[in-house]
C-alpha cells in the first residue's frame, strides 16, 4: 500500500505540473490532501512501538516491562531482566502459539519458532492466537506477524519445516546449537526446549535431539490421558486433559524411557487414530490452562524461582493435578539417554562435593547476619519446630484464627514416584508383553 | 479511509472529464488503478468472516466450529450448540480479558463487557489481550474490536462505566435483568456473572447485585493469597497465585459471608496498598491459567459436563491447586444473602422430593436397557466392588499392569469444607476481635 500512495503522489506532482486551469489546481490539493491522510492512517496502523534498551521498573502507563519488573521488588525474582539473556526454542501449535505469546509478553530474549508446515485455517479459531484474518497464512509467517507486534525487543526467527525428515532434523539441530545471539553462552544455543508437537513421531524426534545435545526440555500434550487407557479413541481426542514434563537428559526418565501408555499397548500412534473425517476437539480453555502451566515452569526454570514442576496433570473434568516424578529407564532402547545416564551417575560426586560445598558456603554466611548485641537474646528458630493450634508447622496465629486451607506443604501428594521408579525397570518386558498380545 | 478512497475516485472521473490531452488519460487511468488497489487492500484487511447460522460438526478447514462441536461425539457434551443460547457478563480487566477471548472463541451467544472504564496502556503488554497499537483506545472498545474480529456471532455489548456509583449499579442491574437476547428466558438476561474485577469495593457491588437478583456468579482473583497471612504486600500484590470460586445466593457462602482474610486482618482493601509509585506485579500464565480455570468451569456449569468445582486455588510456587467448600453464614451482613438463605432452606422439601423422583425415573430406565434373553447371567456390577491388583477400585487391568497415577477419585482432597463451615460462625467474633487489635 506504501508503494501505491507513493506513486499516487508522484503522479499528482506530474498533473500538477502540466494543468494551468485554476480550478484543476483547486482539484489536484484536495486529492494531494487526501493522499496524505491515507499516508498517515496508514502509518499509524503499521506503527509498532519502537525498542526499549533495557528493562525499567519505573511505574508509568506507557512501560510495558513494569508489571514484570515488580516481580523483584516482590522477592519472587532475583533478576528479572536476565529472562533478556535466555532463547527458547518453541513449537506452534494450538498450545505452543499461546506459550509463544506468553513468552513474548514476558520479555524473552530470542525466541525460535519451529517446525509447523501447517496454515492457518478458520478451524483453528476455537484455539487462542490466530485471527481469521490470517486464514492461508503459514503459521511461523502468522506467528511472526502478531509476535513482532506485541514485543518488537523479542528476537524472533522462525524455521518452517518438518523436522521427522532428514533434512528437517539437521536444520533443527543447528538451530538449537546456532550461538549467535550470545556467543559467550555455555552449551548449545538455547537454553530450553518446549516441544509442543502434536504427535508421537514427532515427540521422539525432539527426544533425540535433546538426548544427543544433552539439552533440558519440556513436553506438553493436550487430550492424553495420563491413566492408562484402553479406550484409544477418548485417550488421543479428548480435549479436557493434559500434562506437562520436564525433560533432563541422564536425570530423568526420557520421552522413550517411558512411552505414553496407549502407544505401548496398542502399538499404534494418535495420527493413526484420527482417521478421515474425524477430527479432534479442542478447548481454548484446556490450551490456555496447559500453556499457562508450562511457561509458568520455564520461567521458573530459567529465573530461579519457586518449585520446578517435574510433571503435572491436568484432568478438566475433576480439576485433578496429580504430579509425580520419573527416574531414567536403565534399559531405555535411546543410546543418547543410556549415555546421559552413564554421565550423570559418573558426576554424582562431584554433584555431591558441591552440594555439600554450597550447603557449608550457607552455614558460614549466616552468623554474620546475627546483631552483635543481641540484649533480648532473640534467635532465629527454624519454622518447622512451631506447632500452630492444628499442628500445622506453619507458625503460631494470633488467638482464635484458624488456617483456612492446609499450606502447600502439608498437601499430601499422592506417593507414586517410588512405585514408578521400580516399575519402569519392568518396562521393556511390558513392552514385550503387549507387543505379544497386539500380534 | 473508505471515504478518502471514494472521494479520489470522484475526483479522477471529474478530472478525466475535464481534460482531453491522450498522456493525461493514460496518466489518470494509472491513478485510477492505484486507488482501486488500495481500494481492495482495504477490504481485504477489513474483512470479517460472514456469521454462520448453524453450529455445524463437519470437518472442514473452513469450519470455525469444527473442534468444538466433535465434544458431542466424543461424549463430553450432549448438545454443544446449546452454548448459542446462554449470556454471560464479565468485566474486563487482565483475566476477564482473557476468560471474554476464550468465551468467544467457543462461541457464546451473548457477551456483556462490563465495567472497565480504563484505558489501554502499553503497561498492559504483559497480559495477553490487548495489543500496543490499541494504547490509548478504551478497554471496552478495543475489547470489541479484537472479539468481533474473532468471532462475528458473538452478540457483543460493551458498557463502559464504575459499578461502584449509584448510577453505574443501576445501569449494571438494568444490563443484567435485559431480555431482549432471549425473552423466553426464565429468570433474568443473563445466564452467569462473571466478576474479573480487581478490588474489594466493586466485588462487593457485584456480590450485592447477584444476591438480590438471585444469580449464580463466579468470582476469580489473581494475587490473593487463600491462606491467611499478615503480610499485607505479598497478599494483595503476589502475581503467582490466584483462584476461582462458584457462589449460588443461598446455597453457598457469598463474598460478604467470608471476606478476605487480608480484609478481616487489616481493615483496609487492596486498592489503599496500591500506594503512589508502587505497581503490582502479574504475569500472563498466573492470568491465563486462572481464566482457563474459570471459563472451563463455565463450560461445565453452562453445558452440564463434569464436575463444577466450588473453590478451586492455583498456587504457582509449588504447583499446589486446594479446593474446598463454602456455607453460607446464617450471620452474614449482607441482608438479601440472608433472604436468599432463608428461601434456599424453606426450598430443600421441594429439592429433595424432585431428587427422589429424578432417581425413582433412572431406577424405573434402567431395567429397559437389559437383553431379555440374558442366557449368560450377565450383570451391572458397581465399579467399586472391584478391587484392582493395588486394591484401587478402577477396575481389574491386565496382569502385570499397574496404574501409572492414582485416578482422580481416589485423590485424598484436604477435608476442609467441614472445618471451614463450623468456623464461618464464628467470623463475626473474629473481626470483632481483629478490628480491636487493628485500633
Amino acid at each position: 500500500m506504501e508503494a501505491e500512495l507513493k506513486g499516487l503522489l508522484s503522479d499528482l506532482h506530474s498533473l500538477k505540473d502540466s494543468l494551468r486551469d485554476p480550478s484543476h489546481q483547486e482539484l489536484l490539493d484536495k486529492m494531494r490532501s487526501r493522499v496524505e491522510h491515507l499516508s498517515m492512517a496508514e502509518k499509524l496502523t503499521n506503527m509498532q512501538r519502537s525498542k526499549i534498551k533495557d528493562m525499567s521498573a519505573e511505574v508509568v502507563d506507557s512501560n510495558p516491562y513494569s508489571r514484570l519488573m515488580a516481580l523483584q521488588r516482590m522477592g519472587i525474582v532475583d533478576n528479572y531482566e536476565r529472562i533478556r539473556e535466555f532463547s527458547v526454542a518453541i513449537g506452534i501449535g494450538g498450545v505452543g502459539s499461546v506459550a509463544a505469546e506468553m513468552l513474548t509478553r514476558c520479555g524473552i530474549g530470542r525466541l525460535l519458532h519451529l517446525y509447523d508446515y501447517d496454515k492457518v485455517e478458520l478451524a483453528n479459531m476455537n484455539r487462542l492466537f490466530f485471527r481469521p484474518e490470517q486464514a492461508g497464512m503459514t503459521k511461523t509467517d502468522a506467528a511472526v506477524q502478531t509476535l513482532s507486534d506485541i514485543n518488537p525487543d523479542v528476537v524472533l526467527e522462525s524455521y518452517t519445516l518438518n523436522i521427522t525428515t532428514i533434512q528437517g532434523f539437521e536444520t533443527f539441530m543447528s538451530s538449537l546449537k546456532n550461538k549467535s545471539f550470545r556467543p559467550d553462552k555455555e552449551g548449545i544455543g538455547v537454553d530450553l526446549v518446549l516441544s509442543c508437537v502434536d504427535n508421537y513421531e514427532a515427540r521422539m524426534v525432539v527426544n533425540q535431539a535433546c538426548n544427543e545435545l544433552s539439552q533440558t526440555w519440556m513436553e506438553s500434550e493436550v487430550g492424553a490421558c495420563s491413566v492408562i487407557s484402553f479406550e484409544l479413541e477418548s485417550v488421543s481426542e479428548n480435549a479436557v486433559s493434559g500434562h506437562i514434563q520436564l525433560l533432563v537428559p541422564g536425570e530423568t526418565a526420557c520421552f522413550a524411557c517411558a512411552p505414553p501408555w496407549y502407544v505401548v499397548a496398542s502399538g499404534v500412534d494418535e495420527r493413526t487414530l484420527k482417521r478421515e473425517g474425524v477430527c479432534a476437539a479442542s478447548l481454548p480453555t484446556t490450551m490456555g490452562v496447559v500453556a499457562g502451566l508450562l511457561v509458568q515452569n520455564t520461567l521458573k526454570y530459567l529465573l530461579k524461582f519457586g518449585s520446578v514442576t517435574p510433571y503435572l496433570g491436568y484432568n478438566a473434568l475433576k480439576d485433578f493435578f496429580p504430579t509425580m516424578e520419573m527416574k531414567p529407564n536403565p534399559q531405555c532402547s535411546n543410546a543418547a539417554c543410556l549415555e546421559r545416564q552413564k554421565e550423570y551417575i559418573l558426576a554424582k560426586p562431584a554433584r555431591d562435593a558441591a552440594a555439600k560445598a554450597k550447603m557449608e558456603a550457607e552455614e558460614l554466611v549466616e552468623p554474620e547476619c546475627l546483631h552483635e548485641d543481641n540484649e533480648w537474646s532473640i534467635s532465629v528458630v527454624d519454622d518447622s519446630d512451631i506447632q500452630g493450634p492444628n499442628g500445622s508447622s506453619s507458625g503460631a496465629l494470633p488467638e482464635g484464627l484458624v488456617h483456612e486451607l492446609p499450606s502447600a506443604d502439608e498437601f499430601q501428594k499422592p506417593s507414586v514416584s517410588e512405585e514408578i521408579s521400580t516399575d519402569i525397570d519392568d518396562l521393556e518386558d511390558l513392552r514385550k508383553q503387549l507387543e505379544a498380545l497386539n500380534n
